[in-house]
């Protein structure tokens, strides 16, 4: 019976999915994209499109003070936000931050958190114009809006990725879920520690940089038909650009970018690398898919600009869903299939 | 020591201001209102500004839903976010919807908050075009972000009321607080109970009624100096304008319009009146500033238009803080200084 249904039993993606249907209702008009994209994007003037998304972190839910120093909070808070338009190839300009806090809150720590996203906003040429401050007796609550703005017309959605697209991948992927288990699990100090790599997965997890620069090359080279972040998992962040383009992908897991820390440090500890970085999620690098005949065209425009490095991870198909290629015996049945926040990973 | 202050010890406003210190940082353009007033403004193209606002509402803190059906708060999250909108004079477009909800929540309730939400979005021609899902245990979170635009320079900001000014108020005020007091109190059934004023005031603190029309009226005709809503309270809100534009004000406590079925209900259930009326807060009304010399055309334009009805309750004078003229003896002891999320009210 649908009126017993409870959000666990349809998950995070069914939520999203009835709310869209709510939402598409006439008002919004035709140049609009609304729900289901990294951000939304609407007309700004004959030149230049707005993005504009909102992202919300709970304590508890998706930081913890006990590792999360409030500093880092407010980079983070803002950065993930950053991240969606980044996805997007766009230009953030303005963010709104929403600061829900009880009232025994220390305000030296309530402060670094703006302190943290004013940081952040200086390093990307973003300001920080309003908001709201509420009390939350349960913990604190950072919710932040980011509007920027892109060449219009030039929003790279989830909606374009085509048969015989190229997959790439920025940077490395799955450092952020190692240095999460580094943050909380009891494995920290463990085996032949190299501090070095600890401390660089860990702040991999707590300062994800947002690939803003990459981001701006493929939008105004017109180098991708499709992008995503990948925050809820490598996996589910590919299967949603498969999802809204009406596509399938292939996926070789040996060419997925995996730092040497990652490496050593999952090896050193036991971790099951491939599940953490086709699933582990809050990466923030950009997934993006390439046409064939683009692809000769974005490595030579790559090398010539200082970004984070690229790597294809595999091809877009006909049909839908992901296969993974590569994946050592009994691997696949392990993996979930990302984050979803009603479900649990 | 500064650094062993909670929150509850420096207040919502305290806090605001600190905040407002990190954040006016250098790359905050100059044509750019940004914290400080019901939205920020942004410039958009040469004929528009941009202005944006967001709200958050927790579940036991800003509404309980033993006495809000989800429906209403959907509609209420929004139409408190277009008040804001309103009281810049602009007119609403787009709006982002972050959900936190527990795992728990009937799949029906949660639906229900976006069909109020999206049937207020349909009654002001507003597109719900994005947002966020969350999973948030200790309770309903509903955070609206709202995007409209005003004619170049016409935004209506806090800071423009001046010595002589004529001070208004749009509709009635106080009825949101009685209503509140019969929503929660056990005083709903109480006395020569006139269930129609009742279910009235319910119906004002339930379901607010953004004050759009009169605030593109006032700003498109240049007829306020400043305005706000009626959100903290009538002399908190009012004393915004005072601190944003470094003026004082006297309040007519005689000419504030009250609804009969507020008199009616207070007398019989033995509210302070005076208190709700001045302190309440929630009306969601508009309180604005006009020019001795726009006083008459502004009631010439209002009489023309079916717009809710504006009284004048008070003027703008030199120096700082409120007087209010003709409170009974011994009441203005009584009055607080409007809601304050940290310190309560």
């Amino acid at each position: 019976m649908a009126s017993a249904e409870k959000l666990s039993d349809i998950g995070e993606f069914g939520l999203i999915g009835r709310l869209e249907a709510i939402f598409s209702g006439p008002p919004t008009p035709k140049n609009v994209v609304g729900i289901g994209d990294d951000a939304a994007v609407i007309p700004l003037n004959e030149s230049w499109d707005l993005v504009i998304t909102t992202d919300c972190m709970l304590s508890g839910e998706h930081f913890r003070f006990d590792f999360t120093p409030p500093h880092a909070l407010g980079q983070k808070a803002l950065a993930t936000n950053l991240s969606d338009i980044a996805a997007m190839g766009a230009e953030p300009l303005y963010a709104l931050l929403t600061l829900g806090c009880p009232p025994e809150a220390w305000v030296e720590d309530v402060l670094a958190v703006a302190r943290g996203m004013q940081e952040t906003a200086d390093g990307f040429d973003v300001s920080v114009i309003g908001g709201d401050t509420i009390r939350s007796p349960s913990g604190m609550l950072v919710s932040v809006t980011v509007v920027g703005r892109i060449e219009k017309g030039r929003a790279l959605l989830r909606s374009g990725a085509r048969p015989g697209d190229a997959v790439f991948a920025t940077g490395t992927i799955g450092d952020s879920a190692i240095g999460l288990k580094l943050l909380t699990g009891p494995d920290s100090g463990k085996g032949a520690a190299d501090t070095a790599s600890i401390e660089y997965l860990k702040r991999r997890h707590l300062l994800p940089e947002p690939r803003l620069e990459e981001g701006r090359l493929l939008s105004s080279e017109a180098l991708a038909t499709a992008a995503i972040d990948v925050s809820d998992g490598l996996l589910a962040d590919l299967g949603h650009i498969c999802e809204r383009s009406g596509v399938g992908a292939v996926v070789w897991s040996e060419s997925i970018p995996v730092s040497n820390e990652a490496r050593t440090i999952a090896q050193g500890s036991g971790f099951d690398l491939h599940s953490l970085v086709l699933s582990g999620g809050e990466d923030y690098e950009l997934v993006f898919c390439c046409k064939p005949d683009c692809v000769a065209r974005l490595h030579e425009r790559w090398v010539k600009t200082p970004l984070a490095p690229i790597a294809q991870i595999g091809e877009i198909v006909e049909g839908s869903g992901l296969r993974i290629e590569g994946l050592p015996e009994g691997t696949e049945r392990k993996l979930g299939r990302g984050f979803d926040h009603f479900a649990g990973p």
